[in-house]
C-alpha cells in the first residue's frame, strides 16, 4: 500500500475510536465527560449531582474511557478511576444491606473519599499518594477518623492491582510500576539550585496550562455562540483534534518521537540509563528530541483534555513534567559531566532524577497538590530524591497558587 | 579498680543525669513533664493549657530532655521536639510583628500543626511522614489549607536538619537516616502471611504496653495514697528505675547485648546483613539474644515513660517492633534458608525487612497512626516494602484501635 492509504488508515483508524467513544458518551450520558474530579469535589462539599453517579453514566464512562485511551490522544484516566470507584461505591450502598450508610449523609462522604482515595491508588499502585492526593483535591476539611478507612481501601485496591501483574507473569513480585535503580549518590547538594529552578520553572509552565485550557474552553463557547451550527455538530471538533494527533504521532513523519504510549515514555525519562540507548530518543541531540516531544505534546494535551469524552489531566502533565525534568538534566549532564566534585568519582549528574523531580513538580503545580511527591516515590520505588522532589513541588505549588486556580477549580468556574 | 567500684560508678553516672532532670523539671516547670503530644492534642481542639508553652517549660523540656536521654533510659524525643517546636512558634508569635497571627485563634492553631509537624519532622528527617503523624496524633478535623504549610514547614526542618550532617561530614550528601541496601527482590507473595503475622502480634504488643502503661500509673497513684511520703520523695521512684536500667546495660553483665543506643540497634535490626557479624549480637544464638534484648526493653520502656521527666514514647517502641519484627524474620530465614521459591535464586527471606515491618506496626499500634509506615520508608530510603508494611500497620491498627485508647488518649483520660 502507498504512503497516503497507509497514513490515511492511520487516522480514520485513531478517529474512529474516538468518534465512537463521542458519541457512547453524547447518548449514554453526557456526566461522564471530562474529570470527574471536580465533580466529587462538589458532592464532597455536601452538594448534590443528580445523575453523576448512576449506571448510565457508568457505562458511558467505562466504555468511553477505554476507547479514548485507546485511540492514543494525550489523556489520562485517574479522573475517570476516581469517578468510577465513586459510582461503584454509590451503587453498593444502593443495596439492601449497606441502604443505612447510604441515607447517613456523613457515612456516605466517608465512603466516597475512600472511593477517591481507590481511584487514584489503583492507577499509580501508589496508596500513600492517593489518600493523600484524593484528600487534597477534594476535601476542604477532613475528618482524621476516616484516614485510615481511606488507607485501608487503598492499600486493598492498590495490593490487588499489583497482584494481577504477578498472576499475569508481567512481574516476577510485588514491584512499584517504575522501578529505577539509582545509585546511593543521589545527587549534590548544590545541585538544589537546579532543582529549584525546575520547580520555578514547572511553576509557570503549570500556569501557562490552566490558562490556555481555559482560553480554549472559552474560544470554544465563543465559537459556538457566533456559529451555531458548529454546536449542532459534535463531532467535528473532536475529528480536527484527532487528525491532528494522528498525524503527529504517524511513524512515517516524526512519530517515531512522539507515538510511543505515556508508561514506555515515564520508563524511559526516569531511567538512569542514557536516553539515547532508545530508539524513540536517537536523534542526532537528544536535546532537541526532548524539546519536541514536550512542545507538542502541551499543545495536544490542552487540546485533548478538554474533549467531550471522560478524560483526566494528571499523567499527560506528569509526562510532559518528567519531559521538562529531563531536558534539565541533560543540559546539567552536558555542563558537568564529571559531577559537580569532580574530586568524587561517584558524584555523577543523573537525569533521571531531573525528571522526577520535574514530573512531579508539573503535576503538583497544575492539580495544586503537594501528594505528587509521594506518588512518585510510590511509582519509582526510590525515595532517594525526597528533598530536591519535595523542595520543587512546594516552590512549583507556591508559584501555581498564588496565581491561578487549581486545574479542579477552573473547571468547577468555568462551569457555574 | 574493682568489678563492683567500676558498677557503683556507672550506675551513680545515670543516676546522677537523671536526677538532674528530674530536679530542674519539678523546680522550673512540671508541665515539661510527659510526651507533650497529648497536651498539644488538648490545645489543637480548642481548649487553653497555661503555661504549657512558656519559657520555663521551654527551658525545663530542653534541659530536662538532653540529661534523661543522656542517661540512658529507654524514652524518646519525638514528643517533647513537637513541644518544644510548639513553644519557639509561640515564642515568635508574642513578637510584635507576629501578633496579628496570635490574636487570631484559627491563625495560632495553623502555625501549631505546622509546628507538630517539624518536631516530628527534624526527629526523623522525615518531612512527609511527620506531617502525617502530627496530623493523626494531634488534629480532629484537619483543613486542608493548611496542609501543604506545614509541608514547607517540615521540608524546611527536615532538609535543615540532614545539611547540619553534610557540613559536619558524618554524611557524604542529604541520605535517609537509616539507609538500607536491600537487593531489588524484597519478598515473594506468599510471605504475606508472615507479614499479616507479625502485624497482628504487634497489635497486641500494643494492647499490652498500654495496657501496663496505664498499670504501672494507676499502681503508682495507688501507693501515693497509701503510703503519703512516697509522693514528697520525688527522686525516689525514678533513681529505682535508674539502678534497674543501669544494671542491666552495665557492660559487666548482660550489657553487651542491652546497653547500646537505640540508633545503632535499629541500624543492625534493619541491616540486610546477617546480625551476628555485629558484636552486640554476637551470641550463641541470635534468637535469645534478639528475645532477650525484646523483653527487657518492653518492661524498662513501660516504666521509663511514666517517670516525670520530658519522655517520648515514639523510638523506644519503634525499636522493640523492629526486634520483634527481626526475630520472626530470622526464624524465617532459619525455616526457609534457600527462600520460598527454592527454584529462584534470587528470592531469599531478608530478615532486615521483617524488622522494618514490626517497627511500623507495632509504633502505628501504640499510637493509633497509619503514618507510621511512611515514617519507616523516610527513615531507610526504601520504599520496596510498602505493601507488607502498610498491611501490616493496618491490621495493627486494627486490632489496637478495637480495644485500647491510643496511647496518648491515654494519658489524656489518665490525667483527667
Amino acid at each position: 500500500p502507498s504512503a497516503v492509504s497507509k497514513y490515511v488508515v492511520w487516522v480514520l483508524y485513531m478517529q474512529g475510536l474516538l468518534l465512537v467513544a463521542v458519541l457512547v458518551t453524547r447518548v449514554l450520558s453526557t456526566q461522564a465527560i471530562g474529570s470527574g474530579i471536580p465533580e466529587m469535589k462538589t458532592i464532597m462539599r455536601g452538594f448534590e449531582m443528580p445523575g453523576f453517579l448512576n449506571m448510565r453514566t457508568f457505562i458511558a464512562t467505562i466504555v468511553g474511557l477505554t476507547l479514548s485511551v485507546g485511540s492514543g490522544i494525550p489523556i489520562g484516566k485517574e479522573g475517570p478511576f476516581v469517578h468510577v470507584a465513586c459510582m461503584v461505591s454509590n451503587g453498593l450502598m444502593q443495596l439492601p444491606c449497606f441502604k443505612s450508610i447510604y441515607l447517613n449523609q456523613h457515612h456516605r462522604l466517608a465512603i466516597f473519599s475512600a472511593a477517591c482515595a481507590v481511584g487514584v491508588s489503583c492507577n499509580f499502585a501508589a496508596p500513600i499518594g492517593g489518600v493523600m492526593f484524593s484528600i487534597e483535591v477534594t476535601a476542604t476539611y477532613f475528618a482524621v477518623s476516616n484516614y485510615w478507612r481511606a488507607f485501608f481501601s487503598a492499600v486493598c485496591g492498590a495490593f490487588l492491582f499489583r497482584l494481577l501483574a504477578v498472576f499475569f507473569t508481567t512481574e516476577y513480585t510485588i514491584t512499584a510500576m517504575f522501578t529505577t535503580g539509582f545509585d546511593r549518590f543521589p545527587f549534590d547538594v548544590s545541585e538544589m539550585i537546579a532543582f529549584v529552578f525546575v520547580g520555578v520553572v514547572c511553576g509557570f509552565l503549570g500556569i501557562l496550562f490552566i490558562w490556555l485550557h481555559g482560553v480554549v474552553i472559552r474560544f470554544r463557547a465563543w465559537l459556538h455562540i457566533k456559529f451555531p451550527f458548529l454546536q449542532e455538530s459534535v463531532v467535528l471538533y473532536p475529528m480536527i483534534i484527532c487528525c491532528i494527533v494522528a498525524t503527529l504521532q504517524y511513524p512515517g513523519l516524526i512519530g517515531r518521537y512522539m507515538g510511543f504510549p505515556p508508561k514506555v515514555a515515564i520508563d524511559h525519562l526516569f531511567s538512569s540509563d542514557p536516553l539515547d540507548h532508545q530508539d524513540q530518543w536517537d536523534h542526532p541531540n537528544v536535546l532537541v528530541a526532548l524539546c519536541v516531544f514536550f512542545s507538542l505534546n502541551f499543545i495536544m494535551t490542552v487540546f485533548a483534555v478538554g474533549l467531550a469524552i471522560p478524560a483526566g489531566v494528571f499523567v499527560p502533565v506528569f509526562l510532559m513534567g518528567a519531559t521538562f525534568g529531563r531536558l534539565v538534566g541533560e543540559l546539567m549532564l552536558d555542563w558537568f559531566p564529571n559531577g559537580i566534585d569532580v574530586t568524587d568519582p561517584s558524584s555523577i549528574i543523573i537525569p533521571g532524577g531531573y525528571a522526577i523531580v520535574g514530573a512531579a513538580a508539573l503535576s503538583g503545580a497544575v492539580t495544586h497538590t503537594v501528594s505528587t511527591s509521594v506518588i512518585v516515590f510510590e511509582l519509582t520505588g526510590q525515595i532517594d530524591h525526597i528533598l530536591p522532589v519535595m523542595i520543587a513541588v512546594l516552590v512549583a505549588n507556591l508559584i501555581a497558587q498564588l496565581s491561578v486556580p487549581s486545574f479542579y477549580e477552573s473547571i468547577i468556574q468555568i462551569k457555574n
